[in-house]
């Protein structure tokens, strides 16, 4: 039985995405401060669609060409020539219904754009936002799984790897898991699922910190509620809509 | 205060290496199983020297012209062309002692030679048989230090993080540590601490499955074992030395 299931590994950072055959897998994309987050709230709440994109250049360009809403961040904060930032709590029904969003974030659209790169099979998003959206989709595919983390300008973060233990945790019967990557994520997740707030705040996560120092802790509670927006984001044809 | 401690960072893959600067740095070089448990052994046993090199064609060419033990794997296994594994149990005093021992291994001296060309400041090698010797060695440091995991063909370990851990939970005080993937290692370790084998055993580590597939089982816990060969190996001038 076990050898007809498909696989699962974790890539704890762009830097080791190589490592692993995106071509025969859908990959999921997690950013969980902020990207994949807010991508989720924003589809929840009934953005048409979302055009990711790889730089602040690309997004005001498009910007000029369609009728949008240009968003994104570099290092945390609101990037230079865009309107709106990153965070999810911008993206509520009565601002985003009915409308494109275009973003670019420091990491999480830069992976799906290296993903893409990679020929990947299919592409969609997580984040605990959408966490039971995400993993009753997994449970069904046939395709391998790669959960890969956005991580901070390539270096491994917590809380995205929580996301994916989240994942493992919940997927784990239904896939052959040779990885220790995500035996860790599993790990990790399940000695901070009571308190996920409380263990990155005590763990010093850096990424945590950098967020506090914007004045974003509220942003960071509601990164870390399941379900809160429980769309699948699916990605295709240049866009993310939901599946 | 804290901003006066040196900084500490883990890198969990040679693939991440390059996002820490090792030139201002004591590197770790980490590779639990098994070279540089192997490595450890011998010089506890009493090897001359260590030369580590990253080719098995170099082992074979300094096999000819000095008077040495030539030794390592590819895959888990001899190498063909050598004489000696990578076993740490195959080096006891009787068989090693004022010898000169020539290694090749998969993924640590591959890992060293990386630190090398990234122009590290000082390098030495870590695993649980010499946990005392590096924590003891780490807390004098008044240099940046990098725990460097050698991983599985640049994927990312259980046991080297595990490690990784270890050091951080005995040495954090004496370092400004704002490195998640620090934090991670040290969650694990405590959460493995009390039955290293049993978890990785339970966590099905693909390197444990490997080892035990070609009937390594003494090698991985006697790897696991705190001490059993307490000599701090330093690299100087193409060597690994006792300090």
């Amino acid at each position: 039985m076990a050898d007809t299931k498909p696989s699962l590994h974790t890539s704890m950072s762009p830097a080791l995405l190589h490592l692993y055959d995106a071509a025969q897998a859908t990959v999921v994309i997690i950013d969980v401060l902020r990207a994949t987050s807010t991508i989720a709230t924003a589809l929840y709440n009934g953005a048409r669609y979302i055009i990711p994109v790889d730089s602040v250049a690309k997004c005001i360009e498009l910007g000029r060409q369609i009728n949008c809403i240009t968003a994104g961040e570099r290092d945390g904060r609101i990037a230079e020539g865009l309107l709106h930032g990153n965070s999810p709590l911008e993206y509520t029904r009565e601002f985003i219904e009915g409308k494109i969003l275009v973003l670019t974030t420091t990491n999480g659209t830069r992976l799906l754009h290296m993903a893409l790169d990679k020929g990947a099979r299919e592409i969609i998003t997580g984040s605990f936002a959408n966490l039971t959206a995400v993993s009753n989709y997994l449970i069904n595919q046939t395709n391998n799984i790669i959960l890969a983390c956005a991580a901070w300008k390539d270096r491994v973060n917590i809380e995205d790897l929580l996301f994916a233990g989240a994942l493992v945790e919940r997927v784990k019967e239904h896939f052959s898991i040779s990885c220790d990557a995500s035996h860790i994520a599993q790990t990790l997740y399940k000695k901070a699922a009571h308190d996920m707030y409380g263990f990155i705040k005590s763990n010093n996560a850096s990424h945590y910190n950098r967020l506090m120092n914007y004045g974003f802790e509220k942003d960071i509670r509601y990164c870390l509620e399941p379900d809160l927006a429980n769309v699948l984001p699916i990605y295709e044809n240049g866009k993310l809509c939901v599946y």
